[in-house]
């Protein structure tokens, strides 16, 4: 198998959402840790259940409309200005450390992001990091007006790119996604990074449990969905090498 | 309008899905109120995710692997029997304590339950709890081989019952589930009770928090998925007066 094009889930792999931490904290003292953990729970839980309902908005209405659930679930008053400063990070999420450097030494092979995240999100995302200068493509699944993990969704990638399925090297740190892609037929290779689900535990916990607990809590686990991936990676930088061994 | 079908959820809104709690706390001391509320969690996020995939496998998959994964990721050893118990419980799940007398004094009008789980899972359920003696049938989203909230789900009361959404009133306590059934045109009423995510965080938080953040993040929270139910009640036993009243 020779691979000739890696595309990267934008959300979680390639920008830390967890990024955002700093914005909710200063908004919301004491709040931050939580707010992050249970907006991204709902950010996700709405793209698969608009998919379903067949209702689909794209990823900014989802974005902000799981903002306001969490807000209120957490009985939170907010201000319209408070509000948008944390929706404006989304735009400029902090890049993984290990992101440039890995793209660049991949440079040889067509680079993409397939993101459930919206044109105009993803746009600026790239373009605020700096990863427009080394990507060929920034997909977004709003062509198909539904959300990863359908299979429409991983079908754009041969259709904007021209490559088939086993030419492609898809990564996520997202479980869900890496299954999605898995059972779609692309060659996946996941990165296990904490969920969001294990943050929020841990947020919680840090004071209760003991440290072998909370240690078993942060583990992160593959979901169950029947399909595992091709590769398990713990950093971006083990990427050049694992390609290049694909290659021969 | 005249409501001549009343149409309940199962899982949560009829019967208990807490009340595996005594088992899971059996089987792993120190555990239980943690393993149950992540494995209802990530039994819904299977059905959402395996619908969106195109995967489909009935509810008696989702609940086992989800019960896996919950047990992995906590880092817990288990047995096949332990295991058994546990599942088999999901047969004898609790009644809410208001759901018979509600039922039997709605006689006067149809009665059904549509719900996510298997036939199989569903006629046990309601055999065992003595619900087949006041229900008129039992519809399992099986016969779709997709999960609410699709509309395809929600299409089978007219379906098997023969009676339009305009005179149905469809009751749950799960938010997404009012809302699904709100968008494919059923009159809705949501039950209002502690969702697991909830119930996730103050497993963890009580001994932590103060009681005032504990009561916040206790609190029910309707989706923000663009629709609302018609009626919000907070027991079964509201709904006789509530279909009596739409009758006029």
């Amino acid at each position: 198998m020779t691979i000739k094009t890696v595309v990267f889930d934008a959300y979680g792999t390639l920008y830390d959402v967890q990024s955002v931490a700093d914005v909710t904290e200063d908004a919301f003292p004491g709040y931050g840790g939580i707010i992050t953990q249970v907006w991204r729970i709902k950010q996700l839980e709405y793209t698969w259940l608009r998919s379903l309902m067949g209702r689909y908005q794209d990823f900014s209405v989802a974005t902000r409309d799981s903002l306001i659930y969490t807000l209120r679930s957490l009985g939170l008053q907010y201000d319209d200005d408070a509000f948008a400063r944390i929706i404006e990070k989304y735009l400029h999420l902090d890049l993984y450390p290990d992101a440039l450097t890995a793209l660049s030494a991949m440079k040889d092979r067509k680079l993409a992001i397939l993101s459930n995240g919206s044109p105009g999100m993803l746009n600026a995302l790239v373009k605020n990091s700096g990863l427009d200068r080394v990507l060929d493509a920034t997909i977004s699944v709003d062509a198909k007006k539904i959300f990863k993990p359908s299979p429409k969704a991983y079908a754009l990638i041969e259709e904007v790119l021209n490559v088939p399925p086993a030419e492609v090297l898809f990564i996520s740190s997202n479980p869900w996604d890496a299954c999605g892609a898995k059972a779609f037929g692309l060659n996946v290779a996941w990165i296990e990074r904490v969920t969001p689900e294990a943050m929020a535990l841990a947020c919680l916990e840090s004071e209760t449990l003991p440290p072998l607990t909370m240690f078993k809590i942060l583990r992160t686990q593959m979901d169950e969905l029947g399909f595992e991936p091709d590769h398990r990676i713990h950093s971006l930088s083990e990427l050049p090498a694992l390609v290049s061994a694909q290659r021969s």
